[in-house]
Parts: structure tokens; C-alpha cells; sequence
């Protein structure tokens, strides 16, 4: 296999053969193939994308470098939801609980937080003692138990993927759409699932900003699942503005712990109610939206799906009583209250400086291995459009030092705009299928 | 310095500031920057090219990476000639001492053989003797003395051109103007000249066969030129077909020193002239091309270049006695004779099978390191447009050994095609300067 002639050939638009791929990928493994070439053979893919039958192949190869979960055939359904990646996103920590408590089988396979998002098992592992590193044969376990497992990506699925997102990380590769496709997908399908709903976010917070960016994204990743066997349905909704009024891990959490009576924020409810509908929808288990909307309902308003959530955190070793008491819960040392700086509406809150902020209070990684501190963050109670008097408080900062108070006020005057309301997404932008696109 | 970002920005097609450049090139050379980020930087650069200030910004670090030629303030007007590689291209070797010989003194720094097209020093190394590996003293001691010194380059000069050049030709991004501009560009301006000749090949047998793709090379590095100090014109010359009848290192040889009496093939020494007239008009040693025209060729009729010649060969090492008896060159033990197929014409000769296969049959390097056959090559009689009988001898193979006579043999059926004229391009295609474009 000659690499420089690969690379010169995506270089100038042409595609490679699904066999090279998989021998390139297989090679670069190994070890055979240094990173220097493959990092100039990623820019390329970035400048040229991929056809789909390299998607696939690339996919494929991905995929095959790793295990698989293996499920007994006549098990219930196993569905599982994926995030693009959001501020203030915590919908996979109501999600899970609630879909599994309604007899769906959630083998959820979740990453850590990246740039300025959050990640579902850093938010986990601010309960004190959860666990998010199961072995395969835990997670098949613990499924057939309890129908639900939250754990993080191991060298186990895909190591092909592993590496070469570490690769690209550092090398200005990540925003092909072909790319982020074959990443997610080939960890996804590892988990062999019987259907897949994806929340790709549009907006400002979001890696792809642009509808239509995201709106691609979405189809490549549908049709990828679907040629793999996997029925695939994804709802592209609003990351212009943070989701809920809670983003810090901890303070996620325990807004989610609200969202489970089904007493969260509107727009948490909303999205999640949403990609609830379409996984027990995929799951087989109504026939239609508002029977899935009543199930829904049903298990929030029960306590069946809080109680799942319990049974869930006892299993992974963390502290059940943290849902009747969430102040035992990792608390910050220092809090402040930011108030408007006038009487009038609330123009815009933008997601992206809010969710950076928290990475620089420590609670998000700037390198991998950092030590991440659980309870700082945010709560943002003022919304884009709300009329608010002079001095009324619309935000709170948690932090652990006076410092991180600073970067958090900081965070708030930059990322709360006052003025005359700006156009906001619509919160459901659009729904895409192997069928085609239709408003969400 | 954040490198991903600044990929990132150069990937989004923004221009990175000329002190980021030298930085980045600076910490390159230290090892502090890994080559695949550098790829991935560079295969952006081939999708987004360069600025002028960053095009500078780059040759300006290349060259400061290593040492420069220093000159006598008052000494001779130093003049060399670059040419961008083809096939049969010996201009190099009749060139630097005839125009020595007129009194301009002409330090020529030249490459190895590349791809299909040869190297200067390689020719001059199947001279038996001959050391092309001066150091920087040696050099500027010989021109002083004789004129004229024909050189390789060594880690002395631009350094940082030499290993980024390396990871270029494994990494698919070579062809890239911008990049070819710099790394040619920082090499000549090392040699502390006060007028650079470009020829720039266009046709199938160059690096960048198209005309408009040429001209852009030849705009490039004539700017650069100028704007380093370096008076700089390009002259385009066709490479749709090889250059005079030799190809290969010591036939080359041989008809270079027919050329230097002014007895070589009339393409070789149009070629040849064209670009000792830029020379001389650059070194102030002719008013106008009249006038250069006539010491050229003054110079070629009275000897005075072919003993230029000599003297290069006898200071550097080499057997002056090959100039007059060419026999004392390395000899083929093979030759076989091509003959025309049919009576008609010869539609095209096509330099780049007649260039790989050279390499092929050992004359030439598959990497780095490999020994030269130096008596390998062709001699092509059948000029394109020729009519020529049955049986006709129009070329002739010299290989060391039957099987090199049969890989000689099957590219002269690949290069020489019989038929009715294909359109060639005019062998001087255009003149580009400071002051613009005109016809050549």
C-alpha cells in the first residue's frame, strides 16, 4: 500500500476503495502508517469529504477494531441517544432512567466533557461513588438486570476511533461532517442496539453551529445507522442558548433529578419528552406519538422513573440517598447571585463562554487527566425574552474560590446580552429519518 | 503558540500572522512542533495557499535556517539559473561557465535527480572525479577564482526547507505553488546573488504541466525574488517533449559539451541562449539582447566556454580530459537501436515515460541513498514532426544489461507516437518579470 498515493488522491477529489480504507486503518493500528501521514490525509478529508461508501468503509473499520455487546436474540429492545454535544445538556441523565423504566433495554455508552460541552459520565461521577468504567460483561449484566447502564467509551469499542480522535484533536481535523459521523456511529453501533435516536444540536454552543451543517450531519449518521442495520431517527434541536437553567456537572444533575418527576425547566422537558417519544417509538412500544407521549408522562409523574434512576446509581456503586437529598451532592464553597444590570428583557444568553467558564472554574479538562471539581457551574434562572427589573438576580456562579467567582461573573456579563430580544432557533428544529426530513 | 489553532485558522482559509510562521518554522526545526501537525498545516496550505506576506514569511524562515553566501562588496554581478525539472534538461551544465565565461560569476547550487526528471549534480558526478559536495568556502574561494562553481546542497543552506521537503514527498503535499515557490526561493536566495533566472517548465513532462499553473509559479517567485532584493525573471519553456536528444546522466554530459561549442541540438541551444541573454541582461554585461545575444555566441564559437568548462571540471575534481575525449565518460555495455515501427510522422515524444524509465534502468534514485548508473539513458534522434521511413533508426537505449534495454525499449513505444502532428507548445512560451508578462 502505497500512503502518499492515497493522500494524493483525496487530495484531488477522488475517493478511495472501501478496501483501502479498511487496510489503511488496520495498518495505522498497527503502527505501520505514521501519524504524520494520516493527519495530512485527515485535512484532506476534511477539504474533500467522503463518499458514502468510504463513510461506510471508514465506519466499518472503526467499528471492526473493537468489541461488540453482545444481546440475547430475543431480548427486549435495546435503544440508546446521542448528544452531539451541548451546554447545559443533562436530557441522557433523565432519558435513560425514564426509557428504561418503560421496558426498553439502554445500554448508554457516553463520553467526557470536550471543549467547552459537558459529558454525561463526568456529570455521573459527581455522584460520590458512581462508577462510569464497567467492563462489557458488567454493562450486559447489569442491563439484563435493571434494563439501563450509563458507562464511558474503553479501549474495548473502537480503538481505531480512539486514537485517531486523539489525532485529530490536535490537528485541526474535527469539524469534517464525514469525520464526526464515522466517530460517533462506529461507537454506537458497537453497542448493538435494535435502534438509535441522535440529538444533533444546532446554535452557537453547538461544534456545528449552521442548520445546514447540522441538518447534514444528521442525515449522514441516519443513513450510516440504517445501512447498518440499525433503525435510526434524529431530531436536530436549539444550542443557542444553554438547555435547563443548570450547566456544571453536579448542578446538572441535580436538575435532572427534578426533570425525573417531571419538574424540570420547559425546555429540558421538552427535549427530552421528545427524544423519549421517538425511542419508545423505535423500541416498538406505542403505536403512535401521544401514546408514547402518555407513557412518558406516565413513568415521570409515577416516581418509575426517578426510582430507575436509584436503582441505577445503587448498581454502579454511587449514593442512592442523593435523590431524596440532593445536597449530599458535591456543594460549592463559594456562590454569587448576578443581577441585571438594568430593567428591561433579556436579549440572548449564549451558551458558548458559559460552558468555557466552566472548564476555567475546573470543571472540565484542559488536558486529558485533569482532575475535574464537580460542584462548580452555573444556574441561569433569567431566560432569553424574560423581562427582568434592575438588580433582579437571573444567574447564580458556583465556584470553588473567589477566583473562579470572577471567571464566572465574567463568563455571565459576556454571555448575557440585554436589549431588545434576538432572534432565538426554535427549541425542535427538525426531525430527520431514513423517510426523509419533516419539522420536528 | 497554540498549533491546532493555528491550523485551524489556515484550514478555515484566514492567513497566519508572518511572526507565527517564523515561529512555527523555528520551533519545527527545534523538534518542538511534530510533524503531524505540520502535515496537516501543510496539506491546508496545499487546499488554501498562502498570502504574499505569509509566502514571504515562510522563504524568509527557511532561508534564515541557515548560512548565506557573503560576497565581496565590489566583486563580479553573481548570477545563477534554476529550472524547475524536466526531461533532457542539461541547460545547467552549458550555462553556469559559459556564462562565467563573459565575466559573471555564477555560484549555481543544484539538486538531485526527482521523480523522472534528472539533477544537475548527479550529470556533473558522472564526470569521473568529479565532487559536487563543496562546502560554502570551497565555493566562494573557486568563484573567485574561476567564475563559476557547480555545487549540491548540504544542511548549510535552509536547513528547515530540507526536512520540510522531506515530509512533503511522503505526506502528498508537494504540489502546492506557494511551497515550491518558498522551498526553491530560500535555496537561491542563500547564494547572496545580484540576479536570479528562473525557467519554469509547463507540459506534460513537468511538475506542473499547465501553462497557467507555470505562470503562476514563475509570478510567485519572481516577486519573491524581487522583493528579497534578488532582480529575478522567468522565462516559461515547453517540457512537452524532452529537451535536446540526450537523457540521462553522462549522455547528457556529452551533448552539453556540444553545446558548448554551439554544435548541440537547435531546441538545446535556443533554450540555452534565451536564458544567457536574461543572465547577462540581469548582470549589466550587455545593453540589450542584440548585444547579449552576440557575446554568447562570441563565446561559444571561440572556445571560451567549453574551456570554462574544463577549468570547473579540473577545480572540482574531475577529468578535464573527458571534454576532449567524451569516450573516457562512463559507457553503457548495452545499446540497441528503436526504429520506426512505419513510414510517417512522429506525432509527440513523450519526456515522462523516457524520465522513469531512466530511474528504472538505474540512473536515477528510487530513494534516497541509491547508486547511480551514470551511463544509462537515451538518445532520441526523431524529433516531433519528423518524417521518418520504415525501419528508420530514431533513437537508441543504453542500459547495463539486457533487461535494461527492454524497459528502455518499452517506453520509447510508450513515448514515441507515430501518427499524424500533435500540436506542441512554442519552446519559449513567455517572459515574466518584475515589470510584467510578455511573449518570449
Amino acid at each position: 500500500m502505497l500512503v502518499p498515493s492515497l493522500i494524493e488522491r483525496k487530495r484531488d477529489g477522488g475517493a478511495l476503495a472501501a478496501r483501502e480504507w479498511t487496510d489503511l486503518l488496520q495498518a495505522y493500528g498497527r503502527g505501520d502508517v505514521p501519524d504524520y501521514q494520516m493527519s495530512a490525509l485527515l485535512m484532506a478529508v476534511v477539504w474533500r469529504g467522503l463518499t458514502g461508501e468510504e463513510l461506510a468503509a471508514v465506519t466499518g473499520a472503526m467499528l471492526d477494531s473493537g468489541a461488540r455487546l453482545e444481546w440475547a436474540a430475543a431480548g427486549r429492545p435495546r435503544v440508546d441517544k446521542h448528544s452531539t454535544g451541548g451546554v447545559g445538556d443533562k436530557v441522557s441523565l433523565v432519558l435513560a432512567p425514564l426509557v428504561a423504566s418503560l421496558d426498553v433495554a439502554v445500554p448508554m455508552m457516553s463520553g467526557r466533557g470536550l471543549g467547552h460541552t459537558g459529558g454525561t459520565t463526568d456529570k455521573l461521577e459527581s455522584i460520590p461513588g458512581f462508577r462510569t468504567d464497567l467492563s462489557l460483561a458488567e454493562v450486559r449484566a447489569q442491563v439484563e438486570r435493571i434494563g439501563v447502564a450509563m458507562f464511558g467509551q474503553s479501549d474495548a469499542i473502537a480503538p481505531a476511533d480512539r486514537r485517531l480522535y486523539a489525532l485529530r484533536d490536535v490537528t485541526g481535523t474535527v469539524p469534517a461532517t464525514a469525520l464526526i459521523a464515522a466517530s460517533i456511529m462506529s461507537k454506537k453501533l458497537a453497542e448493538g442496539l435494535t435502534g438509535l435516536v441522535l440529538d444533533v444540536k444546532a446554535g452557537s454552543g453547538a461544534f456545528l453551529p449552521n442548520l445546514d451543517d447540522a441538518r447534514g450531519l444528521a442525515r449522514t449518521m441516519v443513513d450510516l445507522g440504517t445501512a447498518h442495520g440499525c433503525p435510526t431517527a434524529a431530531l436536530i434541536t436549539a444550542m443557542d442558548r444553554p438547555l435547563g437553567r443548570a450547566i456544571g456537572n453536579a448542578l446538572e444533575v441535580e436538575e435532572a433529578l427534578l426533570a425525573l418527576t417531571g419538574q424540570g425547566p420547559e425546555d429540558l422537558m421538552t427535549v427530552t419528552r421528545a427524544l423519549a417519544v421517538e425511542m419508545l417509538l423505535l423500541a416498538g412500544r406505542a403505536p403512535d406519538v401521544a401514546g408514547a407521549l402518555r407513557l412518558v408522562d406516565g413513568a415521570l409523574r409515577s416516581g418509575a422513573a426517578l426510582e430507575r434512576f436509584r436503582l441505577l446509581i445503587e448498581a454502579q456503586g454511587g449514593d442512592p440517598k442523593i435523590v431524596d437529598d440532593p445536597g449530599r451532592l458535591p456543594q460549592a464553597l463559594e456562590v454569587e447571585l448576578f443581577e441585571a444590570p438594568g430593567a428591561g428583557t433579556i436579549a440572548a444568553v449564549d451558551p458558548r463562554p458559559l460552558g468555557e467558564a466552566v472548564v476555567a472554574m475546573g470543571g472540565g479538562r484542559r488536558r486529558l487527566g485533569d482532575r475535574i471539581e464537580p460542584s462548580v457551574g452555573f444556574v441561569v434562572s433569567g431566560r432569553p425574552g424574560a423581562t427582568v427589573a434592575r438588580g433582579e438576580p437571573v444567574a447564580s456562579v458556583f465556584a470553588r474560590d473567589g477566583e473562579g467567582i470572577e471567571v464566572g461573573m465574567a463568563a455571565l456579563r459576556r454571555a448575557m446580552r440585554f436589549g431588545p430580544p434576538e432572534p432565538q432557533l426554535p427549541l425542535l428544529l427538525c426531525r430527520v429519518t431514513s423517510a426523509g426530513e419533516e419539522p420536528a
